[in-house]
């Protein structure tokens, strides 16, 4: 008889809130799940079957950690390739496949990606370092990125005149054309082995603009549906273009004409989709393991307005997190709280999220509103 | 400060499936949950910050087990109580409380509860053992239960003739007239420390006579307002008669003449409201840890119509657990299935759940005869 879900050892590079969720759904199918982290006190940590501590940077380590798993997914796009390559060419089955990671990982490829497949982006160029920001093409103030490494808004910048280019990252750079968006939303697509592609409802972020994190988002979209079907219809362009086995993020800007933009791709769970596990009919945690395993896909309808916040350690505050006033938030119909398991707070740390479901969108909103108020993260 | 839900220590005894959904919901809150279960191999053995394979009936076990919680729960009523009243002479929380447990464990006590609190129930007799149940003042065919340690349909026995009562149990017994009647039903409720009560929506039950389980719930029932307003009155004055804390699921019967009967009493998550789950806006799960850390109670509304199937392992079958045609199922949409972490299937053992969910009460029940024919659970 043929292996069976239940009988399968996962192996997720990362223990982060997004290993974190994909575990608790994980258990519904009885799978073995085995974590890496290099934090010894990685949200997985204990809730995973085993959990190891060490490196998802480091050959070696991930190589072993591999060889151990019958299928090897990632949490976070950061991992070492050349181990998950050598894996594959081994016979273990990796998906993301790492050619898909190796692509995402650099958000100067990732731009060229789009460009040869005409995918919708801003322009942009490549500079080896900030040394060469001088030659950039585009009027201030521009975007800058770190083309590896960037993750929760940290590796960009916005450059407003040369004294700011000067202090630009040292490494390796993309520079982008600013785009003057209406709103930023995303389009999470799965993909399984078999080829059945499925998309989840647009969604709208808004962001924090201080810590440059999403902070809000809501599902689903109340753009038009000519507007949502092409972004639909644009992330599966993408999924089908990178031939990607699971899930995949699809970050893009509306254009005040209408237009999309495509910002960034991640190949995972995503904090745009969070809310899909009380405000979807299948999450993106359950959706992610139905590609990986080759399962078909489950139903992406919206069961509900659904607002989702992050819980962002707040400012000034940093030690054993407390979580102030989550009574009076919990005492909120509709109200959905996650906390990560993380033990400390800092400035900005995303902590958990609250979804706030109902069906009258305003009403989602306002409670949401109500809820970033309240509940604080505080040491 | 105060100690806050995130700081606790939540330690369970029994490890078995009821264990391992709270532990899934109590992953949101940052819990840090221990449990103790004899079976080294029980489903909630990877998924527990700590598991300690041990008896939960035995005084020392258990007392030394719950010296080392913050707030000690079931997911099994068969504990000792001893240690538990112990622990909580010595400050302890404990809920439900220990004389809940002591007296639901009982099935004749809980039968005379009934009678001294006038809640409706089928009429009984005590006999201290089965050599005096030709003093049963109830005709042929009735009912013969073991007063304690029943569980899943076990210990409950058909008195037809005087042949089958020189065949029932050694133990003390319950005899009860047989009810003729038209359905079961189920209510849970939940009641936190401040005396907040909350029930959720009445379901209806339809037994597989030959294991003598429930096999599939209907979420929520479709019989007259009057007759759902008064079981979840019924339900209500119990969990406030026992001044419970925790979870009360409240089975009992309706009467072809629309009565009541109380049929049993379960002190925590019960098998009738797994639908919740997907079901309703608050699962019984979280449901229950937000009344024994005396939360405000969450939204019991029916999100959809949901009907459950218990997966019981198929006859003949016994050894490694294999799930057939898993794939066909979740190719339907609104089918969520649970599987319970166990890897050794025999005939009758409850592996797993599905719940179906659709706005169409009829389109769910048909989705679920299919999920009961196609999915099978054997070796």
């Amino acid at each position: 008889m043929a292996k069976q879900i239940s009988d399968l050892k996962l192996g997720i590079l990362g223990g982060g809130q997004l290993g974190r969720m994909l575990i608790q759904e994980a258990i519904n199918y009885n799978l073995v799940t085995h974590v890496l982290d290099p934090d010894h006190d990685a949200p997985c940590k204990d809730i995973a079957h085993k959990f190891e501590c060490g490196s998802i940077t480091d050959f070696d380590t991930v190589y072993q950690f591999g060889k151990k798993a019958d299928i090897i997914t990632i949490e976070i796009e950061k991992v070492n390739i050349e181990a998950l390559e050598q894996l594959e060419r081994e016979g273990k089955i990796v998906y993301p496949q790492p050619r898909v990671i190796r692509l995402i990982q650099d958000k100067g490829i990732q731009k060229q990606f789009f460009k040869e497949n005409d995918i919708p982006t801003a322009p942009f160029q490549l500079f080896s370092s900030k040394e060469d920001l001088p030659n950039c093409a585009f009027p201030f103030p521009y975007i800058v990125k770190q083309r590896r490494d960037g993750y929760d808004g940290k590796g960009v910048m916005l450059i407003s005149n040369a004294d700011d280019a000067d202090q630009a990252f040292e490494s390796p750079l993309l520079a982008e054309a600013l785009v003057d968006f209406d709103k930023e939303i995303s389009v999470i697509v799965s993909r399984n082995a078999n080829g059945d592609v499925r998309t989840f409802p647009v969604v709208e972020m808004e962001f924090n603009k201080e810590a440059n994190l999403v902070e809000f988002l809501i599902s689903p979209s109340t753009y038009p549906e000519t507007i949502q079907q092409k972004a639909e219809k644009i992330a599966v362009s993408i999924a089908s273009a990178l031939n990607i086995t699971g899930l995949l993020a699809v970050e893009m800007f509306v254009t005040h004409d209408g237009d999309i933009l495509v910002n960034e791709l991640a190949p995972r769970p995503h904090n745009s989709g969070h809310h899909s596990i009380e405000g979807n009919y299948t999450s993106q945690f359950a959706q992610h393991l139905r590609a990986i395993f080759n399962l078909p896909p489950g139903d992406t309808r919206a069961l509900s307005n659904a607002v989702m916040i992050n819980l962002l350690g707040e400012k000034k505050h940093e030690g054993l997190a407390v979580y102030q006033d989550l009574e009076r938030v919990m005492a909120i119909e509709g109200v959905y709280v996650h906390l990560y398991g993380k033990k400390y707070t800092k400035p900005f740390r995303k902590m958990g999220h609250v979804t706030v479901v109902d069906q009258n969108r305003e009403k989602a909103i306002e409670k949401a509103r109500y809820v970033q108020q309240t509940l604080k993260v505080i040491s």
